[in-house]
C-alpha cells in the first residue's frame, strides 16, 4: 500500500461528568485524509483544502503526532499529508485530535499496521498536545477506535470501550465562533471543592453502571457535570437556553463538547434528536451566529478507510 | 412480630477511588441488636454490652436514626433497643452505621415492613450524621442492602448495586486505637486540584467497568485512592508498611476504611487474603498496639435476622 484515503470523524469529549476521559465520535462529521509514502524522509503537509490549519510540519497537529510515531517506527521511506478540513478549528469537537488520530492512522496502516491502533493512541496525543495546554486523549481515542471511549491513562490497558445501549443517538450544535482550546482550559479554576469532586466521582461511576445495564432512568441522573461546565458556559451564546430546551425535549443530558463552543446532547432514540434538532436551530438563529448541527448514532466506528491503492 | 434479634455487619466504606460513596460489608463482624415493641411511646437504648456507646437517646445513632422513622411512621408503640456491641466506635469500619441500620432495619419488620429497605437508608444516614461532621451513606447502605454499594445520593434509584466478581475478598486490620471521624474528616483540604478530580474520577469509572466484566487486572489499576489516603495515613501506625506487604503478596487494592484507622485489602481469592492476614499480624504486633483483623467473602448478605417471637 502507498496511499491511503481516510476519513477520521470530530468526536465529542469531555461528556458531562466524563471530563478529560471520555470521547465518542461524530457519525455525520469528519476530515477527509490522504496520506502517501514519499521518498522524502520526514512528513510534510502537501495540501490543505476546506477549513485552514498550518502547513508548519512543526505546528501541523496531523505531523507533529506523525513525526513522534517515525520516530520509534524508523521506516525508510517519508509521508505526504493531504487534508480536506471540514471541522473547524476551535469548534470544540475534536477538530485538530482528527488530524492527530488521522495521521498515525494512515501511516501505520501504509507501513502494514506494525502496531495496534490502541498503541497509536500515545503519538496521536502528542500531536492534539500542541493545540491545548494538556495532552488529552478524549478526542483522538475515540477518532481512533470509536464508540464510547474512556481513557484512564494512555497505557493499553487504561484504554476502555464502554458498551453502548442500542439506542443511544447524539444531538451536537457547532456555533461557528472560535474558543481556543487553551483559553478554555484557562478559565477553569486550578482547585475545585472536595464535595464537588465526590459529586463528579458518583456520576461518572453511575454512567458507566448505566450504560453496563442500558438503565436509561440512570443515564439521565448521570449525564450531569458540576464542576466545568458552569465556568465555560459563559463563552457559550445562548447555553443555558439551548440545554433547557434540550432536557424538555427529553434528552437524557447535555453539556459542552471538548472546551466548547459545541454544545451535545444526548437521547434515547433518534426521534428525540431530530426534535431537538429542529427546536435548538430555532434559538439559534436568533442569535444571528452562523451554525451547524448534526444527529448521530453514537457508533462504534472511528477512523473509516475511504481508499487506498 | 413483637421483639427481633439482628446481627448488623460492620462495614468497609470509602473503598479506594469511591470516598463517601462506596462501601461493603464485612461477613465477620457486627453489633447484635435486639429492638422489642414496648407500650412506652418512644425510643429508648435498655441495655448496652461490649463497647461502650451512648445511653442518651439524643446521643446514640440508633436512637436518632429511630425516632426520625418513628416521626413518619407514627406508630401507636414504642421500642427498646438493646445492643451488644462488637464493633469498637472509631474504628473506620461502620461501627455507628451499624447501629443506626440497625435500628431503622428492626423497627421496620416489627412494624410489617412499610417501607422498603432502600427506603430506610435515609433515616439510617440521619443517626450516623451525629457521629461524623457530614452525613454519609456509604455504611448504612452496604450494611442494610449487602453487597458492594454505591450511593450516589439517598434517592432510591441513585442507590446502586454493583456486581461483585465471584473470587472478591477481602482482609481488614483494625488497630484498636480511636480515629474520630471527625476529626479524620477535619484534617482532609476542602479544596483539591482539578487533575486529581480526574484521576479519581477515571479510577472509579474503571472500578465500575472492572466490576461489571469481572477485570481482574483492571481492579488492580483502578482500586486506588490519590485524593484521601495520603492526608489520613498519618493517623494510622504502619499504614505504610502494611500497604506494601498487602501489594506485595498479591491484594488488588489496599487503602484506608472510613475514617480509619482500619486498613482493608481486596484480594483475588480467600488465600491471598490469608496470606496477608499472616503478614500483617506480624507487622502489628511490632507497633505493640492491640488490634483485630478479619477476612471475609465480598458478600451480598446485610443485616441479617437471628431471632424473632
Amino acid at each position: 500500500m502507498n496511499k491511503i484515503k481516510i476519513f477520521s470523524p470530530a468526536t465529542v469529549s469531555n461528556v458531562a461528568c466524563g471530563f478529560d476521559i471520555l470521547g465518542f465520535p461524530i457519525e455525520s462529521l469528519g476530515d477527509e485524509m490522504t496520506i502517501s509514502k514519499s521518498k522524502n524522509i520526514g512528513v510534510r503537509i502537501t495540501k490543505v483544502e476546506g477549513y485552514p490549519v498550518p502547513i508548519d510540519s512543526q505546528k501541523n497537529v496531523a505531523t507533529v503526532s506523525a513525526e513522534k510515531l517515525i520516530q520509534d517506527l524508523k521506516p525508510n521511506c517519508g509521508f505526504d499529508i493531504e487534508i480536506k478540513k471540514n471541522i473547524i478549528p476551535g469548534s470544540g469537537i475534536g477538530s485538530s485530535g482528527s488530524n492527530a488520530a488521522g495521521s498515525v492512522f494512515g501511516i501505520n496502516k501504509l507501513l502494514g499496521d506494525p502496531l495496534t491502533t490502541k498503541q497509536l493512541i500515545k503519538y496521536a496525543m502528542i500531536g492534539e498536545g500542541i493545540s491545548s495546554l494538556s495532552e488529552h486523549p478524549d478526542n483522538v481515542a475515540p477518532a481512533l477506535l470509536g464508540g464510547l471511549i474512556m481513557v484512564k491513562s494512555v497505557e493499553e490497558e487504561n484504554i476502555i470501550s464502554l458498551p453502548i445501549p442500542n439506542d443511544l443517538f447524539c444531538f451536537v450544535i457547532n456555533p461557528k465562533i472560535e474558543v481556543k482550546t487553551s483559553y478554555s482550559r484557562e478559565i477553569l479554576p486550578s482547585k475545585i471543592e472536595l464535595s464537588s469532586m465526590t459529586k463528579q466521582v458518583a456520576n461518572f461511576g453511575a454512567l458507566v453502571h448505566a450504560l453496563h445495564t442500558s438503565n436509561y432512568d440512570l443515564l439521565r441522573l448521570s449525564l450531569v457535570d458540576n464542576v466545568i461546565e458552569k465556568h465555560r458556559k459563559k463563552l457559550i451564546p445562548s447555553f443555558d437556553k439551548v440545554k433547557n430546551k434540550c432536557i424538555e425535549l427529553g434528552a437524557l443530558g447535555c453539556s459542552i463538547s471538548g472546551s466548547g463552543p459545541s454544545i451535545f446532547a444526548i437521547t434515547k432514540g433518534k426521534d428525540d434528536a431530530i426534535k431537538i434538532d429542529i427546536e435548538v436551530k430555532k434559538i439559534y438563529k436568533e442569535t444571528n451566529i452562523d451554525f451547524s448541527t448534526y444527529v448521530s448514532k453514537i457508533s462504534s466506528d472511528g477512523i473509516k478507510i475511504i481508499d487506498s491503492i
